[in-house]
């Protein structure tokens, strides 16, 4: 399998880690976000979006991180990224929901380019902007945290699921834009026990074959 | 089941149209977004985000319109709003994704509200800002469908999915906001074929209990 994906995206961070719990290996094809890459022709050839990560599958193009996570947990089920039941699986997805619907889409690079290039937002304003989404929905996140009982040393339980994979590119996305994260003991917690794990740092920005070059 | 919704959301939106193409009745609990309820203590209690929709299945309440549709697929699995294979279920996700996360968050009330009071974008600005990312995200997905073989009457194949169901409220809200959707004759081709079914057309914002008091 390949992944088309950068250093910095949250999402092929996602990807990273799932591909890593599950034991794939990869080869890496770096499309380079801040050179443009993902609006050649070449790579809207794979994915017609321009967006990264893409896993080619045996000439099979997969797009949208949590479809492919998805995938990858149904054909290889072990160990589960899911739990078991329908009500685990809504609590999971939905905390996943929270952060790749809410809170990343509204930080990612295109979108503080067209508030730097068209609204003429200065640093100051695209910093407020991103750590107001960051806010908005960790606020939330902790509570919901808090109040379920299924959480464990993971979002849902002892094990790490698809929830965990969102939430920690996401905190580490918030810690490279100060992001005061104090306020969230759950969230970080969690966060500290699953980066304490090899399948998480391994996948970390930092530790991807591109990034001495290009950070 | 009660769903607390509002009329124009469209991630409610999303969810009615789940639950009548499941044939599953439900009350219908207005949370005025344009009134702030969303923001208020008691909804707070029932959904610590503070969006909608919300699921209250006797006490268990689900988040996020898309792990709350999931769930239902699964609980009830007659009519299929997944394909039944790994690849084909990758394909609609991908789909759901496309639209759910990178288009969606980027135009609801709480972003453009944002624009208004924080970066002081006039009316024009916010217009080009929500029509910039449903070109975006509508341009890549229209390739994607045309070069998809499994595309038939809908996105994937002759029976709704969830990538309609996530469809056709970002077309309906495409139309509020004067999009120009001529360059996309795939996906306004399936917007009709959706939108003919009873199931879409009563969840359409306009056909909810609230729409001629708040319209």
């Amino acid at each position: 399998m390949k992944i088309y994906g950068y250093f910095r995206s949250s999402a092929a961070f996602r990807l990273r880690i799932a591909m890593n719990l599950k034991g794939l290996s990869y080869d890496h094809n770096l499309i380079n976000l801040q050179a443009g890459d993902h609006l050649s022709d070449s790579f809207r050839l794979i994915n017609p979006q321009g967006r990264v990560p893409a896993l080619d599958i045996e000439g099979d193009i997969l797009t949208q991180s949590l479809a492919i996570i998805e995938y990858l947990d149904e054909v290889y089920p072990a160990p589960a990224l899911l739990p078991h039941d329908a009500l685990g699986k809504a609590k999971v997805r939905g905390v996943a929901g929270l952060i790749a619907c809410d809170i990343h889409p509204l930080n990612n690079l295109a979108v503080l380019n067209y508030l730097r290039d068209q609204l003429e937002a200065d640093e100051e304003a695209r910093i407020a902007w991103y750590r107001h989404w960051v806010k908005e929905g960790f606020d939330g996140l902790e509570k919901i945290l808090s109040a379920n009982v299924e959480t464990g040393k993971f979002c849902f339980g002892d094990s790490p699921t698809v929830a965990d994979i969102c939430l920690v590119p996401q905190v580490v996305n918030a810690q490279r834009f100060n992001c005061d994260l104090d306020c969230y003991p759950r969230i970080s917690r969690i966060f500290e026990e699953c980066i304490g794990l090899k399948e998480f740092s391994d996948a970390h920005p930092s530790n991807q074959p591109e990034a001495a070059q290009l950070a």
